[in-house]
């Protein structure tokens, strides 16, 4: 398997600041471009963050998390129809990707061109997080980052020079997620054996430690993604599609 | 950079039906799972169907393109929130992600997975392409591949052994995605610079008589992808999001 694939894990500790050469940035976003694009559109920008201004001024909206004011460049991926339809405007007909299904079609080309980028990224030894907050502060990082109708954040990547170790997560057995012809349902018994290797970890242990519940489930459900953060997510990244224009 | 993401081209033209042996397709399996993914959480399942009967089956949702017959198999990336949901109930907590937030954090792991198993089909000598049309017919896609509630497809990929030459496509200047700090509207010169070499390109000449039309923006919004046909998917998709359990 390609290395830079296999090996890959999130790096959350960085050289602080170190700055990435523009000639290696370029190569990143060279191998972003090259992933497949809806009818060769290219509907996504990259907003690539490098100053310790806008590292400053994102990091709240990524919940403070250290390594986006460290890392050597916050990367914000967005889709982005206003670019193909100020093209067709200025081509003097009228473009009609202002509805769901087309942030649908460009949040495919960017989620695809943002893993190319990042497997170029490991393999040219650099790290990289991805960053789910993208979708919990949608609005702030649109003022931020100045994002006009049409374009609207998908996810961010941190990308820098690793510091330390990190280590490789680990992933349920092939079978949870690999269904033949058409999908099955798993039963009970096909959970508790993906789950074992992870539930019994001294990870695990610990965890349940930590937070006083039972286990990792609770953690789950009653910690890190509850119900009612998740409702209220909803909610707000609705009504950036509305305001961006992506939905009426 | 990466030869496999160097080198992606669409291939739509495949040995017939050659199969993939077991352990080629759980390299491509294991390569996906390789992927970042929220929490740890792996909220996607990819469907792999191989049998005549069910790419059959399946070629018509995707337009009754050639190559859906003809591959070796047809691979539907689904985002799926039921296998996470199934083993928080087996552990007595209830889970609470029946919501948009949550069909979100799964598609972008489905995608991120997608991406990883197509560079390493193309790292092995494999030929991809995405199929778009898997929004535009969700819920006979769902009906086909029996997808539970908590399960909806996002992006399908042909893959096989590639039958002759597919060409690299164009792409726009790295400046047309690449923003710096914050986003910069391109001006209408700018956009004219990006899109000049395909506009000039003999394909596109070959296009517009093909059409009757004036000009490549023409083939796109009054042929390829109407506002017409993008409303009616929208809607579609939706629906199929409410069914599936992602929006009340």
């Amino acid at each position: 398997m390609l290395k830079a694939i296999k090996e890959h894990r999130s790096v959350r500790n960085f050289i602080e600041n170190k700055p990435i050469p523009e000639e290696q940035m370029a190569k990143l976003i060279a191998a972003a471009t090259r992933a497949s694009t809806t009818g060769g559109m290219q509907l996504y920008s990259i907003v690539v963050s490098q100053s310790q201004e806008i590292k400053d001024a994102l990091s709240p909206m990524h919940y403070n998390q250290p390594m986006v004011k460290k890392c050597s460049a916050v990367v914000t991926f967005t889709a982005d129809v206003a670019r193909f339809s100020a093209w067709c405007r200025l081509r003097g007909t009228e473009p009609g990707y202002d509805n769901f299904a087309w942030w649908v079609n460009a949040a495919i080309d960017t989620l695809l061109a943002a893993q190319n980028f990042c497997t170029q990224a490991q393999e040219d030894g650099l790290g990289i997080c991805y960053l789910g907050t993208t979708i919990y502060t949608t609005k702030e990082i649109i003022e931020t980052l100045k994002l006009p109708k049409g374009v609207i954040p998908i996810t961010t990547v941190v990308v820098g020079y690793p510091e330390g170790e990190s280590g490789l997560t680990p992933r349920f057995p092939l079978e949870a997620v690999w269904h033949r012809e058409t999908y099955q349902s798993p039963t009970s018994e096909e959970i508790e054996g993906y789950w074992s290797e992870i539930e019994n970890s001294e990870q695990t242990a610990k965890l349940l430690q930590e937070n006083e519940l039972e286990n990792l489930a609770q953690v789950f459900t009653q910690r890190r993604y509850t119900k009612e953060q998740s409702v209220q997510i909803s909610k707000s990244y609705f009504e950036a599609l509305r305001q961006q224009g992506f939905i009426d």
